[in-house]
């Protein structure tokens, strides 16, 4: 994707937060930022004053196929024009000083967010330009911050990184992925009883080779094995490849 | 921060992973890497076998002064070199297919990292090369998958914004900052009297102006006068700001 070849099929999934860049510097900044909102489901682009005009070539070029979400990007003389039209704008900000205003975490905003959408009203992110950040007069217009919870000795945030965040952010708000879980691919977690049956196999083979030998020994070097395989979920087949490794060590094929 | 000129006094925050490129391409996403590694607190960075070699000047140059985490890093020909004096091992991989491994979410990987590092484990990151992402072979190396619930109809990452998550997940798990706080500045939030206060002035305005003449009206009016006034928190210097508003307006001086 390195022009204006149509790109991904992205669309509107609902109604989603409106993304606004204020005074934006760089075109390829605009590109990675629509990038990043396709990544978190986002997709309306508002442009304040772009330095270089609009549209730009070189935005296309950065936005590895999130160009329909650059064709749908309008731009704006003012901060005032471009939220005119919206209920809610939340503001990031990384160093906010002076100011009295509510200041969310980027968790937080993205959940406040998805609350005012689910109410039907048209909400607004705005991110200001690369060095310089959004001056007083814009924040202003915010009805709240954001500011992100991140190293507060290194706060050199990449435009595209910032809209990175609160797009992932704004996608978990809806996102119930378990943190952790098993992918068994074309297989299933084994059932307590064939696991059994495979420990039964191994005991046997390890009777019969006299590694089970010390009577005394014996009780606890079973649990022991037991305990290593019932430490994380086995699959099915993993449980056959390993009746078939002890298969083999037990009953080596002669040459 | 263009060349290599010290950057950022960043030093390992603690015990925290190590994040490992696996085969990158571009030496500018190294820098980047690196950048989106100090926003989150990370430092430890090393490089499997790096297309171009190591160290490359390019890296530099978009690491945005997080200079000193480059300085440190560290080449490797093998991923089983990279990892071998680590104790738990994560790959980020946006699709995996026909694997049986463990698969968190970004959060959910980032709170076993922590867990792991308060054991006093080492533990690593794996990232892919940019297009192809880890192999079969690197994977089989994780002790987990981590894949990032986002949009799955446009899952082309960055490879400094998949950093940046992790990244900036690792730094959630130990922020305690509250998802909305009114930012006050030099000045307090009201208390409930000094509230009571101002609207004692604002009525009393209010009632010799005429406003609130109908008797009939008059509660409702007040209450809702009172409600807006308490639908977020006020501080001590709006309440100053609003009573000398009341004050001008009533009593305008003259020429």
């Amino acid at each position: 994707m390195t022009g204006r070849d149509g790109g991904a099929d992205l669309q509107p999934l609902g109604n989603t937060p409106v993304v606004i860049l204020v005074r934006p510097q760089l075109a390829e900044n605009i590109g990675t930022t629509a990038r990043a909102m396709a990544n978190g489901g986002l997709f309306h682009l508002r442009l304040v004053a772009p330095r270089d005009g609009w549209p730009q070539d070189r935005a296309w070029r950065t936005a590895s196929g999130a160009d329909r979400i650059l064709e749908a990007a309008t731009a704006y003389e003012t901060v005032d024009d471009a939220v005119a039209d919206l209920h809610h704008v939340f503001a990031t900000c990384p160093r906010p000083r002076h100011i009295v205003k509510p200041v969310l975490t980027a968790r937080g905003g993205a959940v406040e967010l998805r609350a005012a959408t689910a109410r039907g009203l048209k909400v607004g992110l705005m991110f200001g330009p690369e060095r310089a950040g959004l001056d007083n007069e814009d924040m202003a217009r915010a009805d709240a911050l954001i500011r992100y919870p991140l190293n507060p000795s290194f706060m050199s945030l990449n435009l595209a990184q910032a809209v990175m965040i609160m797009a992932y952010e704004w996608w978990l708000t809806e996102d119930a992925t378990p943190s952790r879980e098993l992918m068994t691919n074309e297989t299933h977690v084994a059932t307590k009883g064939e696991l059994e049956n495979f420990m039964r196999h191994l005991i046997r083979e390890l009777d019969s080779c006299g590694f089970l030998r010390n009577e005394q020994k014996r009780p606890g070097m079973v649990r022991n094995l037991r305990h290593f395989f019932t430490r994380g979920e086995v699959t099915e087949q993993e449980l056959r490849t390993l009746h078939g490794v002890i298969t083999e060590l037990s009953h080596p094929r002669r040459g």
